[in-house]
């Protein structure tokens, strides 16, 4: 499975692939409703002004211009012009836009979960694609948004990837404050330029982000190895904060990180033992994140890269004087899909939503077939009719060939009659009260057994 | 409600319309996944070559470039680049692509439904969009495909239509064959012109369209007033077929026409009586169309266009020699949406997933708070856990401005309590037992009583 896309980069899958895909959509809707997470989507398009305006992304952005503009009313899309159309690249900036312009409307905070496809013009790789579906929660505030949405957050996207049929996971969470406070405590300043660095470590290794930090920022073989230190810090409970301590640096910002991560590491112990881990090292290219930030690792399949990610965000949408602070994370769905299909991590039980095909015995006799299927249909079990009154042999091996389990025969005396195409057992059935086996009922998605991690 | 949106043709709904539209797209995926269609999705981009195979429909169309192109790998959009890149603007097109790449993984004749954003560059106007989300189901087979799918789709969508909270509607519905057939039976040969012509009797009425026959297509006055008379045949049974043949007209296409006019008119009238009309003016712009055509009002917003169309096409898939007719149909789900929401249709019975808020005793039972809320989401019930330990009036206060119906409280003897805060009335309550009335578990869209048709 998992044939290569015919057009790099945009994925599409078949339809029993598809229900692989469905299943972890419904999964993660279950879940974020279950929270009280209201639905929204917002529109593909934004301005280009927009989108641009963290700066950064511009290269991996699609504008979009019509072909055939006769009328004049609308710019060709480009970087300079702000006003031009282009497809959103991620959905936390749309949000934004839509909590600022929706501010009258909505009941702070506002939680909402948004599931959409996105687009980046990067070169396509395994586990990058150019359009893929993103699965967002977030909690925005008017004014101010208590921290505790933070730890709130990290829990329900816990329990909403462990409800899916991938691999073990780990949340790696850090603090933008826990990291520049203690960067200014050891009297390095300029604090994005030490995160971007420290964001390269698992690319390129300590000894070269210690020369970056030593050539590009100034810092000193001691500020260095200070950074190197905090950032190697890495466990599965609240005692990194006496490991943070130990390397001697008080500063105000510094003892706030740590006390709102100790805070998100403690309750996860507690509610998702084993799921999250403090690791200071997390950095997060984007500079919107302000305090709390987040990865999450496919344990065995590190390589794959980060399939959720997100954070606290203080300052990403305002209106005049007026601040949404928010907190949220987007789950890779199309990465995530991709990897359980590509590996085997799970499986449909058949192909199609059909449980029952509805045998023709005759041409004249689809009416009453389809009287059948009616009496089916209502009591929930997805039911097709044959097209052409074939011999018996040919509409079972149609059936056989959709994956359908089920076919419904009914004789000329009106007697009718079930049979399960694997075992081979026919039984007398009324389509009034007949039903096939809660499992046979709809298509079920189980992890496969066999399943095996690959190695990092 | 029904805000303007910020950016024209592009709409957006708040959380509470989301909620409606929510519930139209789930209800006709579960009578689509009923009638055994299975899901797919297609990649949103599609090349301009592949867009633009059936001509017309190029000004509407909108092309994709990076913003900042610097490396040369991808040409802007252009109409005259085959293979530059550009969203699509229905799903049958993006639909035939799939299964002629994918025929060798699909069981044919292939089902499947289709819901998904769809872009044209068009002027806006109310019932029209530049983004808007459509529904599709479509029956595909490999060389031949039985006329019956043309009779089983026309009933499944009168199903899934009768099951939203919409309007009565009609489907108006013709046949290729027949109006070709008795244009060449009156010696009119350019059938695709006269279609073109008919298809503006709406908009320009009778004495126009029968100049344009006469001095476009080199009608005599016969001719055209005999177009012109079927094109005025209208019924809700299969009486049009003897209207039909009191014209005098002659021809093998013209029979073969009637025929499957009648096996689909026929079946309606049994099986969805009152929703399906025989309606000989019905051309459809869009030439792939091969036999049936179908074309949807809603009553008394007939104004507002046509809110399903589709019909057959034998020959918009192929590879080589092999050919893959189909016939399907597209919901205007944007267009549905916004009515029902312009005009107060329906309504969600609350504006948020969660039935239940927890309300802290104090800071220190978040906790505590979050066991109860995790006993209640196991039930299935959506429960969120207030932020603050604020006073109870000012807890309660929230889940009213959130549209909750539910507070719990737990005292600090571990005594629990739910209040219903519309009613006011507080019962003692175990969050390992208590739920609320079915009706509010989930939030529920109903159509509303007062809802008055437009005049037309």
């Amino acid at each position: 499975m998992a044939r290569t896309a015919s057009l790099s980069g945009f994925p599409e899958w078949l339809p029993e692939e598809r229900l692989v895909e469905l299943h972890v959509l419904d999964t993660l809707r279950k879940v974020f409703e279950l929270h009280g997470f209201s639905s929204i989507e917002t529109r593909a398009v934004e301005t280009v002004g927009q989108l641009l305006r963290k700066g950064e992304i511009d290269k991996e952005v699609y504008g979009l211009s019509r072909l055939q503009d006769d009328e004049g009313d609308e710019s060709k899309a480009g970087k300079h012009d702000p006003h031009a159309l282009a497809l959103h690249f991620d959905l936390t900036v749309p949000f934004a836009r839509y909590v600022v312009e929706n501010a009258g409307y909505l009941a702070f905070p506002f939680r909402r979960y948004q599931i959409q496809k996105v687009w980046r013009g990067e070169r396509p790789q395994e586990g990058r694609a150019r359009e893929f579906t993103q699965a967002d929660i977030d909690v925005v505030g008017d004014g101010d948004l208590p921290f505790r949405y933070d730890v709130e957050i990290a829990l329900v996207i816990a329990e909403a990837l462990s409800a899916l049929p991938i691999p073990d996971f780990r949340l790696r969470i850090n603090n933008r404050k826990l990291a520049e406070g203690f960067y200014r405590g050891i009297g390095l300043d300029d604090t994005a330029g030490v995160l971007r660095s420290i964001d390269k470590l698992e690319k390129i290794g300590a000894a070269k982000v210690a020369e970056l930090l030593k050539t590009e920022l100034g810092a000193s073989d001691e500020q260095a190895q200070a950074a190197l230190s905090l950032a190697g810090i890495r466990t599965e409970d609240t005692s990194f904060v006496a490991q943070v301590r130990a390397l001697g640096v008080t500063n105000d910002l510094l003892e706030e990180g740590l006390d709102e991560l100790e805070q998100v590491i403690a309750a996860a112990v507690q509610r998702a033992p084993g799921k999250v881990v403090a690791d200071l090292s997390i950095a997060r290219g984007l500079d919107y994140y302000t305090g709390t930030v987040v990865e999450t690792v496919l344990v065995g399949h590190e390589q794959l890269g980060s399939i959720c990610s997100g954070g606290r965000y203080d300052a990403l949408a305002s209106k005049g004087n007026r601040k949404f602070p928010g907190v949220g994370l987007s789950i890779g769905v199309t990465r995530l899909v991709s990897r359980i299909l590509s590996q085997d991590l799970a499986k449909a039980s058949r192909s199609v939503p059909t449980a029952v095909l509805v045998a023709l015995t005759d041409d004249d006799s689809w009416g009453a077939a389809q009287d059948v299927a009616a009496q089916l249909r209502g009591r929930g079990i997805a039911t097709e009719v044959a097209a052409k009154a074939e011999k018996f042999g040919k509409q079972i091996k149609f059936a056989d060939r959709r994956g359908i389990p089920f076919v419904w025969f009914t004789d000329d005396d009106g007697k009718h009659q079930v049979k399960d195409i694997r075992s081979g057992v026919q039984v007398d059935a009324d389509p009034a009260s007949w039903a096939p086996a809660d499992e046979d009922l709809s298509v079920q998605v189980t992890t496969a057994l066999h399943a095996s991690a690959q190695p990092a």
